[in-house]
This record gives structure tokens, C-alpha cells and sequence, in this order.
């Protein structure tokens, strides 16, 4: 019989979970102050928890399923409205707001209105612009998006069709979105909410093309909301997730602006239309980067909802039998079910370091910026942050993708919550530069450093370990335990990214050295170069966990677990990619019967800890948002009293049987036919 | 400038797709013909286009997703009572209506009515029992379904915890759900549409429980539609997809039916309360591989709506440059996306090829069953179809998923069609049997298979391979030619399997004979065994695909392209497992090399057919369901299109407006916190 609870035992939680919880080895404290930043950042997210969660309007998140693309709209908007009204209220700064979106899964509108919007502005307006517009913006006189991506172009930006032509007569621009392929299409809070956007457009001066720049537009009037003339906006549609957000079309038909309302930070435009303009932006870069680096946070946060799910559901559920005689098994006890769940748990951990430190390397690099002027760091951690995004996202849709299965049919209804998880990872891969493109921006700076080495020139930190000649390699692990031994996997991940790298490279040269054209050898080679980003950035994501498992501050026993996970990590990442492995000759044959075998070790010893493990997260129901999820474990009454709010049983006979149904059991139906 | 077709040119084809068609070096008839099963059957279902899509019923598919849960239920019930009727007054048989259940994408209410209600009755009713209840079925008198599955319990069936108790003194059964995980939990059609179900419980008799048996139960009034006493029934909920479905949940309360309501064709319970039997129905298992010879079959039938998308819309859309001069090329002609996507499609072939066989050979053993009454293909088929049904649906998740990113920001619009087949797959890894379940099941049969190899027995047909002592093979691979030989191609898969599972064997008699008790000895292997399962499965798939295409009778040009694609698909399998192939030494380091170079030449040969390869499914706009995918490639029209039927755009100004975002932006909403 499964593993049920009567509504009395309600109060406690669920008895299978108590249990995995006194048998964790460590305390989960230390860790969940990690994973905040220090205990007092732990403080003030539990008041951010108290302060939201006890407010109806943010409580059980998994309400939000039965809701249709309107009420999940108007909802949102509320809550925007309400965050902001709160962020103003206790003057929250920067980072504080983060928590309180991570809290809330961002699960409100108009949230480009600070994270786009304003910024843009401060980056791209001059002075006198920024006075007269950011005061309207941070008091929410106006309320703005920032709109770029247009239905025939996103990522190549120098493809964007939208022209801004100036005409001095008036000195004024006039907007266009001369094909269906130019209009706007996907900026989010465009389609209903923003009042203004700021609107990237090709600048046309008398008749010469001088590029893509930024002008601030009026969408909407001030007064009724409605759309000004010439412009017509609107919804996209449903998408796989984020259905809260109005993500928006715009189609410009002769909109005039002042010539004021190009922001003209820099790049002018005159009275009598000379064009002036301060060279590249790189700040403009820099910003692109964080974008990148926080996506590598948020693909650590909606994972470790997944996994969180999937774990305490695993200890709850049980089924079928090992062994006729004895009962039916927590599901968590199945080897198959800890080979799904464990290496996404410990892909959750290595995301959460990889994220830390990237964001670190951008505030130093932001310092460098700042102090010195020195944008030196820029391409690195440029390269960096286009790898791990893509990286993260592959890793985050595939773990999701596998909790989604391991909670079987019940993972299956919204309500689990992971769905909806593997949507919104579905977003991470293509939003901010689609998957392959930015493995390939990583890609073609690792083929630099690797021509840099050839000649003998000093390389960045990220790809020292190009210094090292492949062919003077050999596999360190010789026991069983060396498999453990994370200075040998790292030496292994540093061979196998080194030898990829110089065979594709080799490659290129011999290619352009015969005689084909430079586009062709690389298009060619196209798929081996998004092989050597993703090796790359695996190497990474392996260095940096170990380099912070190495120097914890912390109880021996939590640093115990969390080098276990660290092992299993790469272990597992190199299972998955043998045969790479094994093809640069990095491990062989029987090495890879060891690292399987202590692969299946780890397992066993990670088992103890899986649920402390994810409790560690320690993320609120309400922001779990999973109703297989659920600290105390009481998943099956849950499930049912979901059952409750569910539009469907609103009524006990649904109109339907009225229009169909008993019209085709009394045969009428069929013979109208 | 992106390709844009102005509204004008709409009449015409986008001349991308008419260029890539004209290209094409083989007859896509031939392909079509050869996937409906013959010109006749081609004619039938193009008649049923013209039948259903005529009709607004039925038309424009993605409109769909701009439906609320009960507006889709409400359409579906509509759409199935239309279907029904049909059926009626066609007389339609069930390969017919199977016909047509595909072209609709099984979009329709009360489909289990004819799946599993009917079926149930006629598998498992007395004669008496058949006469009473299927004329009121198949005139609608009464609408079923099945119901098996439990809140607490799933796959496994000794596990299910709904009791009927017989009383002598009333001669009824007394039905209950005693706990919450007992109540039934995913039966389709079970939440608003069905009058009446199937439904299995534990058999009670004098305090002796006796095990599954099935119950006719009468759930709603036929009068009225309400739920009849000690009855509680609704829908569970909003899911993934098959949101139309109103999968259901059914407690009962001391529910009393007459003893004449169990289905006694193989068990029976006298009025005095005698239990007889006939012991185990093997027919039962029989009904069990025929939905999962089916599921793989839709497996194909989804994965080709995605890779006919994707495929159709990279040849439309053009992005970035690979030249600085060029134009924006197609995005199919770079080599990352033809990787992607080129592999799905040869899958998508590969799990059409592999279905046909599994389907011709279910055929098979049902006419032993019926002429001879011979059971003896039960346990080969079953293991098989098993396994299959994991594989397949395993490669159409990943096919979908990389359907879904290839299409970029669009792909993630509901109206690309592709997020719903993936949310569709996901169903197929979990419904009748989860995957890691069945891969067991196959692993099981294959070590009983090698047991019997190593004491000399003969062993079957899917298995002969294991007669081969691996340590005798040498990789027949020396030239790059040689990776296009499919004889060598299939000796590789052999061999990897069975080292594979001779691995596995040797592994679990060790751990048995040094006195490891056999279900820790099993539970220690478990993953060990499902790749063993995996490997059997994609060896069969391997040799079904080659014995299909060099069997073929049609021209010699659409033999040459489809071979290209099982040469694609064996290489690119194992490329995908290299780790496999090389630990067991069916590849060396130099075969791989070959193998992966000859994997991208694939690419460049099947190229210009690739369009042509998806136009053979043949698939009607309207069982599409992608704006993304459309045959005349409007793409971008038909997405702005699609923006006027989303209930988002129906107001210029939405509600939340009034609310919300005009009380922030005078400053009221912040006066009031």
C-alpha cells in the first residue's frame, strides 16, 4: 500500500520525509548561507518571504495554472504595480529588488520598466535627456520597454529593418517598419502595458544608412492608454511559458518624433542633420554581459525548484517492489531513479558556483571599468558568458526535462510545477543570443587564443591551460580512487577542452592554407566549433565548482557532501561525453570502466543527504510553486484540494453535455447529419 | 533584409520552399505512398482532408491555442460527438477511423469510448453481459471509459488499493477509495464527459482479497448528468498538454452494484459468494502490446509535425551573414542547423520504419493467437514493444526539443505547433509503462535470452545476434566508404549490444553466486540494465531501418536518398553513444574519426532533399498545427495574422489598465500602501 497520510497527520509532515531529514549528515544552514551570500542576506530574504508570501496576492503560486491568458496577465500587473509600490515604500536597492523577484519568480509584469527601460536611458540619453525623462520613468509618469528584436531578425543585429529618417524640414524623424518582416516582435510589456519604449531603428539621413541607434517613442496616449496615431501594437500570442508577460508587436507607419528623441548620448544628430557620433559603445557590451551572467543564476534557480520537486516527491512516492517479500520502496531507493535525479542535483550545485563566480569576474571587470577605464577584460568575459549562458541553458532544459519524467505521470500536471520550469529554461536557450551563436562567439575566441599560443603570446586565465601540449598527456587515473581525485578530473576536462580546441584549429588552417574561402572552412567546421565552446565551458564549470569546494569555510561534514556532489558532477559530465574522452584520448578504456564504476558509488553516498540537499535551497512553498514539491510531503491530499479551484469542476455538469453530448446519446445528433 | 513576401505575392509559394522542391532528385509520391501504406489508402485519406477541413470544426488547428481549459474541453466534445457520428454514417472500420483520429491529431472528447470502453467490454463481459451493454455503447446510449490508474499507483498494479466487497446478503459489491492515494487519478474522459466506466478494484470476498478484477460502474444519471450517490468525480486538472482531455478522478463511498456489474468472461463470484477463475488472460497482455505497438507509431506522427516545421522554416528564414559581402543565407545552409535537425529527421524516418515492422509483426502473432492458439510470440513482442515504446519516446523528446530551440525565438510561440508535440511526447514517456518500467522489462527478457544462449538453447529472432561471441569481432570499418555500409553498420549495433548485456549478465551472476541477494544484485545494475535495453532497442531500429530500405521496391533515386538517411541515423547513433561503442569495442579511435567525418558529408548529400523529405509526410496545414510550418511558407504573414484571433488583442485597452497601471501612474497607488 502507498505511503498515505490521514488529514489528522496533517500537522506533521509526511514521516518519510522527517526521516531523510534526521539522517542528513550535515546541517543545512551552512549551506543555504552560501547559497544566499552570508546570513545576513538569509535574514532579510525570510522577511522578503513573510512580507510577500502572507499577502494573498503572492500566495500559492500554483493557482496560477488554472488561470487563462487574461486573469494570468492582470495578475501579473498587479503585482507589478504592487512590487513597485513596495520598492518605492522601503527604498529596496538594486540587489535587494533581485531577491524579491527570485522570491516571486518574477512572476509579475512590467518588470523591464527598471531592468531595461531605466538603464537604457542612463546609458544611451545625454544629460539633459536623462533630466527630463528619468524622473517621469522612476515615478512611473511613463511607463517604458526597451524594443529591438524584430519578427525577421534577432540575434544579427545589423539585419534590423525599422528606419528612422530624418527630415530637417520639420527636424523631426519619421518611424517606419517597412516590411512584416520589420515589425517589433517579442520586447516584453510592449503589447498592452508600456506607454513608451525606447526603439532601436536604422538611422536614414539623406538617403545614407548610418546603422542601428536608440530613440525614445510615445506608444500609447497618457491620457486614455490608447495607441497614438500611426502606430499599432499588440499581443503575440501564447507561448510555451511566461504568458504572463504582454511580449509585444509594433508596426510604425510614418511616426514623427522630435529630433530630440533620439537619444544622443553617443551619436548626434544636428539641427541641419549632420551626423556626430563618439565611436563604439562598449559600455553598451558590458551590459549584455550581465544580462548573460545573471541568466546563468536564474537557470540555477529554476532548476533547483525541479530538482527540489523531484527529489522530495522521490522520497515520498512509493512503488512496486525490489523484492517479493519486503514492501514498496521510497522510489528515491531505485538506482535508476538516484542515476536520473543526483547528477541533476549536483549540476544545480555546480550552476550555482559556475554563476557566483562568473558574476564576480563581471564586478571586477565592471571595478576595472570604473576605476581605470580599462575595459581589458571586456572580450574574456564576454567569451565567457555567451558559453556558460548556452551551456547553462542545455543543462538546465535536459535536468528539468528529466525531473519532468522521473515524477512520472503526476509530474505530468501543471500544478507539479516543473512544466512549467522546462518552459521557461526553453526561453533561457534562444533569449539574449539564440544557443549556437553564442557557443560560437566562444568558439572563435578560443580560436584566437589558440593562434596566440602558435606564436608564443601570453593567453587570458580562462585558456592557460592551452599552454599545455596534449601530446604530453597521460591519464592520472590509475585506482579506483583516483576517480575521486578532482586536481585529476580537472587535468582530464583542461586535456580533453586542449586537444579539441587544437584539432579543430589544425583543421581550419589546413583548410584555409588549401585554398577555401575562410567562411566556407568555418562553416565546415561549424559543428566541431560548437563541440570545442561546449568542452570549454564544461571545463569551467568543473574548476570553478572544485575551486570553491577546495576553499570553504565551512564544517568538514558540509564540505564533505558538497565535494561529492562536485565528483559526481564531473564523473557524470564525462559519462555523457565519453566519447570525446576517450577519442582525445584523455581517459581510457579502462578508465572509463572505473569512472562508471565510481560514478554508481557516488550515488549510494549522496543518498543519505538528497533531501537535506535540496532543502539546503531552502525555498518557500510559495515560491517552489509545486505541489509534488511541498515541504511537508503531503502531495496526494494537495493534489486533490487543487481539485477545488480548478475552473473545470466549478460546475457538475458542464455546459457541454447540454450542446453535445446529450444530443448524441438521444440520437439526435446523428440524424441532423 | 529578411525574405518578405508581400500580401500580393500570397498567392504564390514562398520562393525559397519553391526553389528547394524544384531541387529535389526523387518523386515525393513514391515516399507518401509508401508511408499511408499504398495509392488506395493515399486517396482515402486525402478524401478525409477534403471531409474534415472543409468544416470550421476542424479547420485552423493553432487557433486552439488561444482557448481557456474549458472552451478546448467544450471544442473537444464537439469535435468527438461530430467524429462519432461520422463514424456512424460512414461506417467507418477502425483502421479507417484510425485514419481519421490521425489527421485531427486525436484532438477530440471521449475517445476512450472506442479504445478502451468498448474493448473492455468485448475482452472481458460474458456474452450476457456484451449483449446488455455494447448496443448501448455503440449507439451512445451510454459513454465509458476506463479506469485503472490510482492517485497512489500506476505501473504498478498489485499495488492498487480500490476494494469491491462482495455481500452475500444483498448479493452486490460494495465499492470504495478508501485512502486518498487509492482514489482514481488519470483516467481520460473520466472528469466530465463519461456516464459510465470500467473500473478495476481488488476483489473482497469473505475478508480473502483475490486481486484485480473489473467492475462496470454506472457514474452520472442518465437523466441529468450528475454524479450519482457515494460518488465523487471531476477533473484533475490542466496538464502539459491534452489540456482538451478531461482526465479525471472517481472516489467512491460505499458505492453498491449488482454482483452481475463484475465482468465475469474469466472470473466469476456465484450469488453465494464462490469465487471462480480461468486463470490468467493472457489476452489481456496481448490488448497491452497493441497500445504501445500504436504509441510508436505516434511517436513518428509527432516528431514528423515537428521536423516538418522546423525543416520547412529554415528554408524560409534567413539570418546573419557567412560572408561580409553575401546576402543573409538560408539558416538551413549552415552546418550546425543541418545537424540539428538533419538527425531528427532521419529518426523521424527510422521510428516510421521500425513502427511498420513492430505493427506487421503484432499482426503476425495475433493470427497465431487466433488460428493456432498459439501464445508463443507473447513474450518476444511483448519485450520488444516495450522497449520501443521507451526508445521511441525518448528520441521524439529530444528530436522535439532540438525542433523546438532550431526554431528560435518563434519555435517558443504556441502557433509554431512545436511546444505542443513536445508537451504531447512527454505524455508518451510516461503513460502505459514508464520508460525506465518497460526498458526493465526488456532488460529482463534479454538476460533470459543470454541464460539460454549459455547453455546452448535456441534463443528468438530479435536476439540471434547474442549466438556471436563478441571476442571474435573485429570492426569491419577501414575506409571512410566503409561507414556508409549498412551490413557493417548493423554488425557494429549487434556487437555493442551484446558485449553489452554479456556484460551486465556476468556482472549480476558474479554479484549472485558471491551471495549478494538477487533483488540487491538486481538494484545495484539497474541503470546497467536499462542501457543494455537501450542498446538491444537502437540495434532493432538499425535493422529495421536497413531492411526496409534495401527491400524497397520503388526508383532508384528515392532508395538512394532514404538510405542516406539510415546511414545518418546508424551514425549518428553512434556518435551520440561513442563512449558505448568504443568501451566495447565495436569502434576504435581511428573508426571514430571516419565515423564522425562521414556523419557531416550525410549532411551535405541529404541537403537538397531536405524539404522534399518533409513535403513526403505529406501533412494538410490543418493537421500541422504550426504558422511556422505552413506548406506555402508565409510565414511572418500568417503570424501577424494570428495576432487578431489572440482574446489579448480584442480590447485596445485592457481591463488591468483601469485597475492597476493608471492608478500607479497618478501617483495613487503609492499613496495608499
Amino acid at each position: 500500500m502507498a505511503t498515505t497520510t490521514t488529514d489528522d497527520s496533517r500537522k506533521e509532515n509526511n514521516h518519510d520525509l522527517t526521516r531523510e531529514r534526521s539522517n542528513a549528515s550535515f546541517n543545512i544552514n551552512e549551506i543555504t548561507e552560501i547559497i544566499d551570500g552570508g546570513v545576513e542576506k538569509t535574514k532579510f530574504r525570510k522577511e522578503m518571504e513573510k512580507l510577500l508570501f502572507d499577502d494573498p496576492m503572492f500566495k500559492d503560486f500554483y493557482k496560477t495554472f488554472f488561470k487563462t491568458r487574461s486573469e494570468l496577465y492582470e495578475e501579473s500587473i498587479a503585482r507589478g504595480v504592487k512590487l513597485f509600490s513596495l520598492r518605492q515604500k522601503y527604498k529596496w536597492t538594486d540587489e535587494q529588488f533581485e531577491v524579491v523577484e527570485d522570491l516571486v519568480n518574477h512572476l509579475f509584469g512590467m518588470s523591464l520598466h527598471f531592468t531595461m527601460f531605466i538603464p537604457s536611458l542612463e546609458r544611451l540619453a545625454t544629460e539633459t535627456q536623462k533630466a527630463k525623462w528619468l524622473p517621469l520613468a522612476t515615478n512611473f509618469k511613463i511607463l517604458g520597454t526597451y524594443a529591438q528584436t524584430e519578427m525577421g531578425h534577432g540575434t544579427y543585429l545589423q539585419g534590423l529593418e525599422t528606419t528612422a529618417t530624418y527630415d530637417p524640414v520639420t527636424e523631426e524623424f519619421i518611424l517606419n517598419t517597412p516590411h512584416k518582416s520589420s515589425m517589433k516582435w517579442w520586447p516584453g510589456s510592449l503589447g498592452k502595458s508600456s506607454t513608451h519604449a525606447v526603439v532601436q531603428a536604422v538611422l536614414i539621413i539623406n538617403g545614407k544608412n548610418y546603422g542601428m541607434h536608440p530613440f525614445m517613442l510615445q506608444l500609447r496616449s497618457l491620457d486614455n492608454h490608447m495607441p497614438l496615431p500611426g502606430i499599432e501594437v499588440g499581443d503575440i500570442g501564447p507561448k510555451m511559458t511566461l504568458n504572463y508577460n504582454d511580449n509585444g508587436f509594433l508596426l510604425l507607419k510614418n511616426v514623427r518624433i522630435p529630433r530630440q528623441h533620439m537619444l544622443m548620448k553617443h551619436a548626434q544628430v544636428s539641427s541641419d542633420g549632420k551626423y556626430t557620433s563618439s565611436g563604439p559603445n562598449k559600455a553598451i557590451y558590458a551590459t549584455m554581459v550581465l544580462v548573460r551572467v545573471k541568466m546563468t543564476k536564474w537557470v540555477h534557480d529554476a532548476l533547483r525548484q525541479a530538482i527540489t520537486t523531484a527529489i522530495r516527491y522521490s522520497a515520498v512516492r512509493h512503488q512496486s517492489k525490489m523484492d517479493d517479500s519486503g514492501p514498496e520502496p521510497q522510489i528515491i531507493d531505485y538506482q535508476t531513479q538516484q542515476y536520473k535525479l543526483f547528477p541533476v542535483l549536483a549540476d544545480t550545485y555546480a550552476l550555482f558556483f559556475m554563476s557566483r563566480n562568473l558574476r564576480r569576474q563581471y564586478n571586477r571587470m565592471m571595478e576595472e571599468i570604473r576605476n581605470k577605464g580599462s575595459y581589458k577584460m571586456l572580450a574574456e568575459i564576454h567569451s565567457i558568458s555567451c558559453g556558460l549562458k548556452g551551456l547553462s541553458s542545455k543543462i538546465g532544459i535536459d535536468g528539468a526535462s528529466i525531473c519532468r519524467t522521473a515524477c512520472g505521470g503526476h509530474g505530468y500536471l501543471m500544478v507539479a510545477g516543473i512544466s512549467e520550469v522546462l518552459g521557461l529554461l526553453h526561453s533561457v536557450v534562444t533569449a539574449e543570443g539564440e544557443y549556437t551563436i553564442v557557443l560560437l562567439q566562444t568558439a572563435r575566441y578560443l580560436m584566437k587564443q589558440i593562434a596566440r599560443v602558435s606564436v608564443g603570446e601570453v593567453v587570458t586565465e580562462s585558456c592557460e591551460y592551452l599552454n599545455v601540449d596534449p601530446q604530453s598527456f597521460s591519464c592520472p587515473l590509475q585506482t579506483l580512487a583516483d576517480c575521486f581525485n578532482l586536481t585529476f578530473l580537472c587535468d582530464i576536462f583542461r586535456n580533453r577542452a586542449n586537444s579539441l580546441i587544437r584539432s579543430v584549429a589544425s583543421r581550419l588552417q589546413i583548410a584555409i592554407e588549401s585554398g577555401t574561402p575562410q567562411h566556407i572552412a568555418m562553416n565546415n567546421n561549424l559543428q566541431s566549433l560548437v563541440r570545442v565552446a561546449e568542452a570549454h565551458c564544461e571545463t569551467i564549470m568543473v574548476l570553478d565548482f572544485t575551486a570553491a569546494v577546495t576553499s570553504l569555510r565551512t564544517s568538514p561534514e558540509t564540505i564533505k557532501v558538497l565535494t561529492s556532489l562536485c565528483q559526481l558532477h564531473a564523473l557524470h559530465t564525462i559519462v555523457k561525453n565519453a566519447g570525446d574522452f576517450m577519442e582525445t584520448e584523455s581517459v581510457g578504456l579502462e578508465q572509463m570502466k572505473m569512472i562508471r564504476e565510481q560514478e554508481l558509488k557516488l550515488l549510494e553516498i549522496i543518498r543519505p543527504n538528497a533531501v537535506a540537499l535540496v532543502d539546503a535551497f531552502d525555498l518557500h512553498d510559495d515560491s517552489l510553486g509545486s505541489l509534488l514539491g511541498v515541504y511537508d510531503g503531503h502531495v496526494y491530499e494537495r493534489l486533490y484540494e487543487s481539485t477545488k479551484y480548478n475552473p473545470m469542476n466549478q460546475k457538475e455538469v458542464h455546459p457541454s453535455y447540454y450542446k453535445y453530448l446529450k444530443p448524441l446519446m438521444s440520437g439526435e445528433m446523428i440524424s441532423k447529419l
